[in-house]
């Protein structure tokens, strides 16, 4: 089998977020549940934008934020997700082409605009998202770049886009393909919300699509009601080749055919916005499982490039993060 | 007189800035002086920003940044300058009416799109601006607000106005509208390059109209060639009431007619991005002047605004900045 030509391919909703420090009392009038991510409508984007004080625009999305920092460690990303041809389409092109990921999706002239997450920032650095879709619900299955999940070594979805009949059949269409070629599937659980809604559907996905699996804590003891994390992990074992389980400031848990590993996550000062710290985790974990790094290097590699991006504002770092990957492989 | 309704009225250039982090050469590459602003075209500002690499959008503009930074103090500021009716022009607006600034200028639906500002900025902290001035070359006299000028104790002028004809005559208009009303006007001299562009002029605004003068050691310097930072200070104490000239790291020299005082800025750890420090030292040192603290307590809490910001990407914070005052005064 010839060399991959990408790493890892992503495959999610492209948004720009909308960040903004905010008091817990403002957050209770909101109604928003902290941490979580909510879909909201148009109008609900335009109300709660208006309740935000001075923000911060800059490209976001979840698995759309993993191959960019895929890129930033030096690894070979690709990205398909849907924007409009408006201004905040053009940001989020620039942002993935600028740091080096090959994205080809052609924005949309008609339909809706490019999508916008509000994420509201509390003082304990806690991020609570609310996201307007937009453009992102027309991904469907024609979206699918056959060339690209032929030459990615990983296709990695994102569960968000189970919300969304068409994109779901996306994934699964990129799914069979990345198969057949004889490369990997990697799948997010996302948010834990996200999972309960579509527990059922996520553990047939494991079982019969996803060679490597990248959850966090609530995430994955959504996926097991009633499981503690440990049991979940053992769980998630006999169902994945590969899994790497966060547990925000303890670090994580990796697991493979040997069984499981914690690998602790270093003291981090200055914690200003946890927006982006999985998603960055999975960026540098990927990384480390198709450069062949073993699992506690990925794992490590994973934890320096979440505990990068917790120190500012946004889900991805400014800059170069090269070397990152020579921390992780000391 | 009746207490004036806002501390002070900002006019100047409204700008959404555009920040990324480049190495040295590529800011080598693109030509422009390190440190500088410079003016550039439509052309210019599209072939620069397809050389940067990932960015955040955040609105800038140096007085805009100082009316917002006033406002996070718990001043009450107001904002006049252009923007177009697009997304950005949207951003610039929610941005200032968001922090609590007065911001009444509607939005252009003809001619030019928002400014942007391209900000390069490099391992050592230091920020190269360029400019693209757009929908903020039609500001004239037409869109000074007299009531906002004759409420607002002090009006404070941006030196990059001087660029444009019709924005300088629209701040001669402001300036002599404050008098008429018994209140003050400030001036920043904005930039190096800028002043060296319009000395003469500068000279003459400052003898004429200016009763507080702020600027940096590379701007004060410039006003007078050949003088060193300690023969600057002569001079500008013998031309306005009060002063404050800064000095990056070393704090800042505040000038009235008792003299000149230093005041030491603190040492700041973790100093990503110097932009918008001498923005932030403004809004600290006019609320301290409006609200009577003394210069000396007035400086220390421009210090303590420019040491926040440059520890993040950006030339505004978010959040409150309240805890400043109390700070500054103790």
């Amino acid at each position: 089998m010839p060399q991959a030509a990408y790493d890892v391919l992503g495959i999610g909703n492209a948004i720009v977020d909308v960040i903004g420090q905010v008091s817990d009392d403002l957050l209770a009038k909101t109604g928003l549940a902290k941490g979580s991510m909510t879909l909201i409508d148009a109008g609900q984007a335009e109300s709660l934008y208006a309740e935000m004080a001075q923000t911060v625009e800059v490209s976001g999305g979840s698995c759309a934020n993993t191959m960019a920092t895929m890129a930033s460690l030096g690894g070979r990303s690709a990205y398909i997700g849907r924007v409009h041809d408006d201004a905040t389409g053009t940001i989020f092109g620039h942002d993935m082409r600028g740091v080096g990921v090959t994205f080809r999706s052609t924005p949309s002239r008609e339909g809706l605009p490019t999508a916008r997450c509000l994420i509201f920032v509390t003082s304990d650095a806690q991020r609570t998202m609310a996201t307007y879709l937009g453009a992102c619900v027309e991904l469907s299955p024609s979206d699918i770049d056959e060339d690209l999940v032929t030459q990615a070594g990983i296709t990695y979805l994102e569960g968000y886009l189970w919300d969304k009949p068409d994109a779901k059949a996306a994934c699964l269409k990129a799914a069979d393909l990345a198969h057949k070629a004889g490369n990997r599937v990697a799948l997010t659980l996302s948010d834990s919300f996200c999972v309960e809604r579509w527990r059922s559907e996520f553990l047939d996905l494991i079982d019969e699509h996803v060679d490597i699996l990248v959850a966090n804590e609530g995430e994955i003891t959504a996926l097991f009601p009633g499981a503690s994390f440990d049991e979940a992990v053992k769980q998630v074992a006999d169902r994945v080749a590969i899994a790497a389980l966060t547990r925000g400031p303890a670090g994580c848990v990796v697991v493979d055919e040997d069984g499981a590993t914690a690998v602790a996550q270093d003291r981090i000062e200055n914690v200003v916005d946890t927006t982006g710290a999985g998603d960055a985790f999975a960026a540098g974990f990927l990384y480390g499982v198709s450069h062949d790094l073993g699992l506690p290097a990925s794992a490590r590699l994973g934890n320096l490039a979440a505990g990068k991006v917790i120190t500012q504002y946004g889900a991805r770092a400014l800059g170069s993060l090269t070397e990152l990957v020579a921390a992780a492989k000391a």
